[in-house]
Order: C-alpha cells, then sequence, then structure tokens
C-alpha cells in the first residue's frame, strides 16, 4: 500500500426533505451571502428551487441566484458567477443540482477567491483558497458532493479539463434519494455507469497488497449491479434510490482509492467525447470502458479475473484465466446494455472518422500519454477509440 | 435506509515513518501547547516517543507529557490530565498509542474544558466542547483514530462507560503500520477481534434495503480473513498490517453504519468482562460474539445465512438456511480460535459463578434492555453469557 493523505471534511445530511434544511447548514458553516447556483428546468417547476430558498430566507440569508448550467458545464457561465460573487461580497456558493452544478459552483468558489483568470485553475495552476461550497444534490452520479474535484468545458475550442484541491470538498452536502425519483432512465443509467467508472478508475491498478480498497471497491460494483435495476424498473423505489446516491458518494470521496495508483484514463478519453458531441458523460464512459479493459486487460490477468469472479460472479476457468477476465469484461458490457446504454460509437451518436480529431483534441502529441495501469500514448487510445466502434 | 448525518473531518495521514510529522499536524490544526499522553513500555523502549518529542520541538511547540494509561483506561489518569490542561492551559491533546490511549486522550480534551465532572458525560451529559485531539495510532483495534467515541473505566466499582460526540472526532491521526509489526500477536489478534466485532455491530440490523453498507461491512470481514493470518505468520508483513489499520478506521468511523438501525449489545456484555477481569477487550468480544449470535440467529436467518455465504463461504442450503446460518458462526468461532484467541468463559479465564454478578452490573434491573437488533433483557443476557461457558 502506497502511503497516502485522507481528508474528507464535508458534513453529509442524507435523508427524506432534508433540503429544507440548507438554510441551517449554511449558517453552520459560516455562510452568510448566498451564491444559488443551479440549471434550471426540473429543478424549478418540482418547486425544489422554492422549497431551498424559503430555507434560505427562514435563516435570514441573503442570496443571489445564477441558474442555467448545463451539462458539461461551460466556462461563460463560471465567469458570470465569479463577477456576480466579487461584485456582491459572496461568502458561500449553494449548488442545487447534478454533478455539473456542482462542478461549476466550485470553479466560481475559487475563481472568487483569485485575481487572475480562473481557467489558470484548470491548466496546472494549484487552487489555494475558495469560498465554502454547500450542496444540494439531485442526481447521484459524479459523486463531486463529496469530492474536491471540479470539471469544466471552455467554449473556446470546446476543451473539457478538471481541477482539484481539498479547499473544494464541500463544507455540507445534502443528499435526499426523493430528489433522483423524477430522473429520466437514461439519465439514471448515465449516472450509474458514472459511479461505476468511479470504482473502476481506482481498481485498475499496479499497487499490490490492497486487499481492503480492492473489496470496498467490489462492494460498490455489488451494490449497484443489484440496484439498479431496481431503480429502474421503479423510479420511485426509494431504497434503490438511497443505496445508489450514498454508493455514488463513496466511490468517489475516494476512503476507496487511497494508497494504491489510479488509472483516470478512460474518464479523460471519454472527456473528448462529450467535449466533441455534448453527449452525457455517462453514456460517453459506457462506451470508453469496456473498449479500454479490452485493450489493456493483457496487463494484468490476474485483476480481471479476480473483478470478474469476485464482482461479476463468473466461474474461474484456472486452466485458461484470460478466458475468465474476458468474460467479466463482456459482463459488464451486457449489464451496460441492459441498463439501456450505448456501449459503441454507433449507439452513442459517434462517428468513427472523427478518431483522429478526438485523439488530437486528447493532446498526448508524440510521447505523451494517458492513465496509470497501462501508459497510453496517442496511438493506443487511437485503438481504444477503434475497439469502441464495435 | 433511515435518514442519518455523517461527518468525519479528521485528516488522516497513512504510510511510514509518518509520525515524525506530528509536530507539522499539531500547528496545522491549531495547537500551541500540548498533552502528550501515552501508555509507557514499547512507546518509550522503541524510541518512538523520542521521535514524536522531538518532531514537536521541531516546530517549536511546548508540550508536557503524561504517560501511565493502561488498556482499559481508568478515570484517575483522566483526572490528573485535566488538572494538567487547566493549569497549563494546553490547546491540543496528542495521543500516542492505541485505543486506550485515545480514549483517555479524548476524555482529557472534554473535561478540560468543563466545569463539573467529567464522569458526567459517561452518564448521560452531552460533551458540547473540547479541546483538540491529535492521534498517532500504534494498535489497529478501536478505530477510536477516526470516531468520536471514547470508553473509560471509573475505578471506584469498575464501571467501564462509553461516551461519544462530533467535537471529539480527532483534528489528525497519524496511522503508520510499523508502528504495529512489533505487536505480540495475542495483541494483534485482540485488535482483529475488535474490528471485526465493530463492522457486526453495525451488520446484525433490523432496516432493511441496506445493501450499500452490507457489501462495505463484508468488504471488511474478508479483508480481515485474508489478512490477519498474514500477520501472525509473518509480524513484519507491512502489506498485511497496512490492510488491517485501514479496515480498522473504516470500520469504526461509521461510513459503513449510516443509515441503519445498530446492535452494541455484545460490546456493553463484553464491558462487564473486561472491567471485572481486566482482560483484553478483543479477547471479552471473541467470547461474548459467536455466544450472541448464536442466542439471536433466529430473529433473522435470512441475515445470518447471507454473512455465511458471502463472508464465511458457506454453500447456502436452500431448504434448511438455518443450518447455513449457524455453520457461519461456527466459522467464525473457528476464525477466532485460529488466531489464537478465546471463545470461551474457561479459555478466557473468567468464571462461570460471576455471572450473577456480571448481569448485575449491566444494571439493565427488572425491565431495562441492551441492543437493538433484538432488545435483551437482563434473563437474555444471562442466557449469552451461559452459552459463552460451552
Amino acid at each position: 500500500m502506497n502511503n497516502f493523505t485522507f481528508y474528507s471534511p464535508t458534513y453529509f445530511v442524507f435523508g427524506k426533505g432534508k433540503e429544507t434544511e440548507a438554510g441551517h447548514y449554511v449558517k453552520r458553516f459560516g455562510g452568510t451571502k448566498v451564491l444559488l447556483h443551479y440549471g434550471g428546468g426540473s429543478v424549478v417547476r418540482s418547486g425544489l428551487l422554492d422549497r431551498v430558498k424559503k430555507s434560505l430566507e427562514e435563516e435570514g440569508l441573503s442570496y443571489l441566484e445564477l441558474g442555467g448550467v448545463k451539462p458539461n458545464p461551460r466556462s461563460g457561465l463560471v465567469y458570470e458567477g465569479i463577477e456576480l460573487c466579487k461584485k456582491n461580497n459572496i461568502d458561500f456558493v449553494l449548488a442545487l443540482g447534478g454533478g455539473s452544478t456542482i462542478d461549476s459552483a466550485k470553479a466560481i468558489a475559487a475563481g472568487a477567491k483569485y485575481e487572475g483568470d480562473y481557467w489558470d485553475f484548470y491548466v496546472g495552476t494549484p487552487i489555494k483558497d475558495a469560498l465554502k461550497v454547500g450542496t444540494i444534490l439531485t442526481i447521484a452520479a459524479a459523486g463531486s458532493e463529496g469530492s474536491g474535484d471540479t470539471v469544466i468545458t471552455q467554449e473556446d475550442g470546446m476543451l473539457k479539463r478538471g481541477a482539484g484541491s481539498e479547499c473544494l470538498r464541500p463544507a455540507f452536502s445534502i443528499l435526499n434519494p426523493e430528489l433522483t425519483q423524477t430522473l429520466p432512465s437514461f439519465q439514471t443509467a448515465c449516472g450509474s455507469a458514472d459511479i461505476m467508472a468511479h470504482v473502476f478508475e481506482r481498481y485498475f491498478t499496479n499497487t499490490q497488497d490492497v486487499e481492503i480498497t480492492d473489496r470496498l471497491c467490489e462492494s460498490i460494483l455489488l451494490t449497484m449491479i443489484k440496484e439498479v435495476p431496481k431503480a429502474l424498473k421503479n423510479p420511485n423505489d426509494y431504497e434503490a434510490r438511497a443505496n445508489i446516491m450514498w454508493a455514488g458518494m463513496v466511490a468517489h470521496n475516494n476512503i476507496v482509492g487511497v494508497g494504491r495508483e489510479q488509472d483516470w484514463a478512460s474518464h479523460d478519453i471519454e472527456h473528448e467525447l462529450s467535449a466533441l458531441y455534448d453527449c452525457a458523460h455517462g453514456a460517453g464512459l459506457a462506451v470508453i470502458f469496456p473498449a479500454w479493459m479490452k485493450y489493456v486487460m493483457h496487463h494484468d490477468i490476474s485483476r480481471f479475473a479476480q473483478v470478474a469472479v469476485r464482482v461479476w460472479g463468473c466461474n474461474m476457468d484456472f486452466a485458461h484465466p484470460e478466458v475468465t477476465a474476458a468474460e467479466g469484461i463482456e459482463r459488464f458490457k451486457n449489464f451496460l446494455t441492459s441498463i439501456g446504454l450505448p456501449v459503441n460509437f454507433k449507439e452513442l451518436g459517434a462517428d468513427a472518422k472523427d478518431i483522429p480529431a478526438l485523439v488530437e483534441k486528447l493532446g498526448l502529441g508524440e510521447s505523451g500519454t494517458v492513465g496509470n495501469f497501462v501508459k497510453l500514448t496517442s496511438k493506443d487510445v487511437e485503438q481504444i477509440y477503434r475497439i469502441a466502434t464495435e
């Protein structure tokens, strides 16, 4: 096991109706003037926005609103948010939505405490300070409610890039599974693929002897395999939604990923798909991850056989472990199909002729690599995109 | 799943040699004048105490020392620590040791901010404020390094009682698996039983549809079953020690226990054993937990069959699930024996003639109960002690 630090100071409030306590928690964590950040549509129509505003008002908190966050959140709105915060002495950004809204809120929170262009953070400048962030989660997916990470898309060139800092861990996150019951099936499935991908990015590692985190990772995958079909069959199944929602947090606050090298190639490779086609991140992951697995499987057959047996219930073929390993990948792909996700370029609406452009955009050049389990060059990435067309 | 809040703001620093960074972290979390609290013996002999003192000195921190913590930490030393803190304006208590030392440090930290007798906290008064606590862990067992709990034994009547508060969560905890490599086998085994017991106390619940926390609990048990025998066979197996150490934290910071009713009868029933015989808590748990399981098994055969199949690798007897359930308990008992722990009164050095006194001490009286999975009366507890003599 590698040395590590782990710090997850977020206060999680989980359960029915808990969004009405938002004002209480903003106050508890020192907020006085709030930027309420959200997307639009269902948050407004369902009355959720009004409930949250009422809760802020009941605590005597003043707030400004900034709606309009889109999936794959854009840089333009972040600039707008930063200006609002600076001009109005905002000290707390409250995100009401899914990962896109939370990531946008984090970018605003960091930018509001920074003199330069906030995009610096997404090209390598460390984030040292930020306004406090709170979240009210409406989609179980990104895990941004419990992480210090943020991903933003720069419209100029449609560059999708990530940043992260301890100071971006939310002060509190309110998780009410009821809020996810109105999600369309496709979005539920996309979120679930994202959660499973967060586990796999940690699971495929070259670090040896990491049984505790291996097992914790597997426990999340096993839960998803059981609960996602239930939530799709009956969208109002509160218990299934609750299990998925906590799984999504645990999958990404890194308690199951400490002490081990992590991969993250598939996320980077996918980001080019969602940047170019503006598709759902989870749908892109459903296309890329099985392809990545097929391409790198022979790097560590034992690990792929382990997940096949422990998670996918395959029988171990002791004479031919590679058969077991491949069967695990196939079961994963079948699972993704069974929950209604695309698993190749065609189903996603992507076009093989764009592959050279996707590879180019990733920007690895002649000698750069992506990922850690196997360090992939541009040529490897091209092969993975090709496998994803099958 | 029940509504819950979860808050684990401790900064964990994990890895080789990390105790030499203690001063840095005390400073980071606002400490200026430190009470360095420890047991004695190996901490002194091994040079560990000197390394930690050097680290404090390098950061220009002043400190006082209070050694002498014993297993099942005593109230007398806590009073002494509180007085030291109050007289010397101590603002940070740094515990160097296992669960006993950390629990004693937490009691001192709470008492130092309280006008009355600190024992009030252990008989129901809520803890609202405390000095900051940091820990350097030397035994993987109690999970106190990541929890807000503390257990102290009052010498007057040998009452062993617990208390807890959010404000007792350590500011930081340093976990270096190397420090556990010199532990005698018996202590390693006792700590491991304690870790597994922390999982079982959460696992046996009447809350339905808690797959994510079920699976997370099981993942810790599976890890212990694999790693503990390795650590006992080769005490210097750093990787096994590391897996056990992180498992011990995860087992008790409650991330695997949220949203579900928990039991905790076995801990209370055991506390009377270690209070009376001054035996190791883990050894007492090894005697009590299988007896408790046998006594309550029929309350939920499915749950006992589930753990038998998923954790202990039993084949499911679909026609007779109670056979599978009982087999799981037997395998647990055999595992405890295999790692060198007592599993009955005789092996522990306890005497069946003390059972009425043990029951009396627990203080349930005519109508009180202990535990939640099954609410146990004095008569039930007596039966469990009797089963534990077999």
